[in-house]
C-alpha cells in the first residue's frame, strides 16, 4: 500500500509520497514502454526507446535503494497523471493506422512521459536538499539527468520526423531511407527555399489552401 | 467537439489533435489554478499562481489565434494527461491539512502543470516548423518560453519552501516571517555547518533516527 494524499501530515510524509508517486510511474512507464516499442517502424525510434525502457528499469533500482537506505519496503501509490498520459500514447496506438504518423505521435508520447519523470525527480530533489550537493549519494539527480537527455534526444529526432511525415503526405511514394522518423538527433536535411516556406506549418497551419 | 486519436489519419490530423489537447488542458488548468490559489498561504506563493494563472489565460488567447488563422472555430479534445496532473495537486488542497506541507505540495503540483505545457508547445513547434523560425508569427513559442520561465520560478520557491517547511517541523514555533514558501525566486537562507548537514534530506531520508 502507498501512502494516500489524506495521509500527508508532514513535510516528511509529503517526501513519501513523492517517492511512492514515481515508483508507482516509472513501474507503468516499464510496463508501457513495451508496446510503444513494438508499435514504432522506424529502427532508430524503436532503438531509442529500447534505450528509455533500460533506463527507466534503471531509475525502478534506484528508487528501491531509497526506500532501502531507510528500511521501507519499496511501494507506489496510483499516479493519475502518468496514468494519463500513457493512455494517451496508448490511445494513439489503437487507432492510428499510419506508421510515419504514430512515429511522429510516439515521439510526442515519450516526450510527456519524460517530462512527467523531469518534474517528479525535480521536486524529490528539492525536497531532499539534494540540487546543489549531486555527489551525497542520492540517486534521484542521475535519474532526472538521464530523463533530460532522453527529452533532448526526442526532441531532435521529434523535429526530423515531423519533416519526414509531412515529406511522405506531400509525396506518397518516398524514397524508402526517407520513410518513418529519423535517428534520434539528426537534423533535418537542409531544405531549399520553396521547401523552407512550406516548413513554416503543415496544411492545417498554411493560410493558402 | 474535438478531433479524437481514432480521427487521426494525416500529419496534419495529428497537428490539429495536439492543438486542441493544449487547448482543452490549458483551460483545464485555468479552471483549476483558482481554487490552488485559494488554497496558498504564502502571500509570494499566492501571486506566483496568480500569474500563471494570467499567462495561462493569455495562452488560451495565443491558441485562439491559431484556430482562427485557419478558419477553425477553437475546440478541445478530452486530455487525460492534464486531467490527472491537476487531479493529483486537488487530492493534496482537499486533504494536506498543515499549511506550509500543502504550499511546498502545490508548488509541485504548478511544476507539473507548467512542465506538461512545455513538453505539448514543444511538440506543436517542432511539427509547426516553428522552433527554428520563431519570428514567423507562430504564438506556440511564446507560450512555451512563458511556461519554461513559470517553472523555473516554482523551482526556486520550491528550493526555499521546502527548507522552511523542513525548519518548521524540527522548530513548530518558528519567527512568523520564516512560516510557508518562501517568495519565487528568493534563495534559501544561508545555512551553517550542522544545519547543512540536516540540508541532505527530510527525517525520511537521514539514516540517523
Amino acid at each position: 500500500m502507498g501512502l494516500f494524499s489524506k495521509d500527508i501530515k508532514t513535510f516528511e510524509d509529503l517526501y513519501k509520497h513523492g517517492l511512492q508517486d514515481i515508483y508507482y510511474a516509472e513501474n507503468q512507464i516499464v510496463k508501457s514502454l513495451p508496446t510503444m516499442i513494438d508499435n514504432a517502424s522506424d529502427p532508430e525510434l524503436k532503438r531509442g526507446l529500447q534505450q528509455h525502457l533500460r533506463e527507466t528499469q534503471e531509475q525502478v533500482k534506484r528508487l528501491e535503494q531509497v526506500f532501502k537506505l531507510h528500511d521501507e519496503t519499496p511501494s507506489g501509490t496510483k499516479c493519475p497523471a502518468i496514468d494519463g498520459i500513457i493512455d494517451e500514447g496508448s490511445d494513439l496506438i489503437g487507432e492510428v493506422e499510419d506508421k510515419a504518423v504514430l512515429n511522429v505521435g510516439l515521439i510526442a508520447a515519450a516526450q510527456a512521459v519524460e517530462h512527467y519523470e523531469i518534474t517528479r525527480y525535480g521536486a524529490l530533489i528539492a525536497w531532499a536538499g539534494a540540487g546543489p550537493r549531486q555527489g551525497c549519494g542520492h540517486p534521484c539527480p542521475q535519474s532526472q539527468r538521464r530523463a533530460g537527455g532522453g527529452q533532448e534526444a526526442y526532441r531532435a529526432g521529434g523535429a526530423a520526423g515531423q519533416s519526414q511525415a509531412r515529406n511522405r503526405e506531400r509525396h506518397p511514394s518516398p524514397p524508402a531511407q526517407s520513410r518513418g522518423v529519423a535517428p534520434r538527433g539528426r537534423k533535418p536535411p537542409q531544405a531549399g527555399a520553396e521547401e523552407a516556406e512550406e516548413e513554416v506549418g503543415p496544411p492545417f497551419l498554411s493560410r493558402e489552401p
